[in-house]
């Protein structure tokens, strides 16, 4: 029986294109928690972690879970689960978010996996398996080919709309500005307020701090922040806080 | 075209008995979204969204996803999520955490669906379809049947065992104190410092402030708390804060 049981394991292990190394990581795991689990199981269970935010700081993907999440990463579900989140946006805006309509309303919005995606790099990159290697990545912001998440673009058309000042605070570093520009204005973003990029006083800070201070400086010179739609916690987390955050799913790298 | 897959949605419908007015609600939802979307990935993204703390405030889980609620809830991959939650509280536990061994070490646990599992109540009463009635619910805890949550109970027992003093801070009421010690002790659960109940003066009080403010009693009394373990994000959420927090996941209902 067990024996039958190791023998499906390994099909299993062979048909996912697994290496010995990673299956034998996952068999402990599953002898661990004394449960019959699948990878699926265990890949989902790492998703909904990363989510909750119980696991933090990681580098990498772990390797027996790349597959499922560049699965995820291009399925319908991504695009569902991140239209929720803005559909929650959206309610907000229209029933407990009190506006005041007088030039100080604003949103602060993300860029990376929030307005722009970058699942094409992953996607070339082996889908946040590999060590994030910033000059590669920073090579494909240059070329400003990174497409719109339509969600957020539906989002950021509708505050403008509302005369909301949006906000845009990226830990894209300055030298990226005019390749930021092109590329919002190229798939569809334009009319923000404020484009805020990380300066070199800003690259020995932790990203949650550089947000934190940015929020801190915007509120102070008297901006009354509505929200908040980003993809990492770092971008939503610490002090200040504002009134509502929104957290789009991103499970493919970790901004501490 | 348009016919054939309107016969098909009918078809998908009555073989998963919703009734007609869900039906068309998640029908006006899909063509929101431009999206083929399945009930699956629309309930899935409900889920997700709850999780990231993008939906709050639900009384009832919507009627279309109460189902897939009730399979999440009783189903292997609620067990490997919550599993490993409890894996990263003990990745930390043993390589972030220093823990001063002085007897003021503190870690603060949820009681209901975090050590004790309300899923057979919910089971009997709709899955999170129908708004609470807190008679029943109540009625139910003083019978003290709740079952352990395994993965807790192992928690738990490590903290005991690392000289931690473990404190159980819950929205139950001080009237069930009794039903919740016999509970607890029955499941597996002895050898807590404090169990912390909400007294006549908490009633009026969010359960985020009330919460927030048993922690900021304890830090006050010397307590170093060194993690929360809770199901809700109002049991991990407000000031003060604590250097880490552990969100169980819980689709079933919501505590503001």
């Amino acid at each position: 029986m067990a024996r039958n049981l190791g023998f499906l394991l390994v099909i299993q292990a062979l048909l996912l294109g697994l290496a010995a190394a990673d299956w034998n990581i996952l068999n402990q795991k599953k002898a661990k928690y004394g449960l019959q689990i699948t990878l699926k199981n265990y890949c989902e269970s790492w998703r909904m972690n990363v989510e909750l935010h119980n696991i933090r700081d990681f580098d990498v993907v772990p390797e027996e879970c790349v597959q499922y999440i560049g699965k995820y990463m291009t399925s319908t579900q991504y695009k569902v689960d991140s239209e929720r989140t803005v559909d929650e946006c959206t309610v907000y805006l229209s029933t407990s978010c009190g506006l005041k309509k007088d030039g100080t309303d604003a949103w602060i919005f993300d860029i990376d996996d929030t307005l722009l995606s970058t699942v094409p790099y992953y996607k070339k990159n082996g889908f946040g398996g590999k060590k994030l290697n910033s000059t590669c990545l920073e090579e494909w912001m240059q070329q400003g080919k990174a497409p719109a998440l339509e969600h957020s673009l539906r989002l950021f058309n509708q505050l403008k709309g509302l005369g909301v000042q949006i906000i845009l605070v990226s830990s894209r570093r300055e030298c990226l500005r005019s390749a930021t520009i092109d590329n919002l204005v190229d798939v569809g973003y334009h009319g923000w307020t404020s484009l805020i990029l990380r300066g070199a006083d800003d690259e020995n800070k932790d990203i949650q701090k550089y947000k934190a201070d940015v929020r801190k400086q915007l509120m102070s010179s008297g901006y009354r922040i509505w929200g908040i739609l980003g993809d990492q916690w770092s971008s939503v987390e610490g002090l200040p806080t504002v009134k509502r955050t929104f957290k789009l799913p991103n499970p493919l790298y970790y901004v501490a």
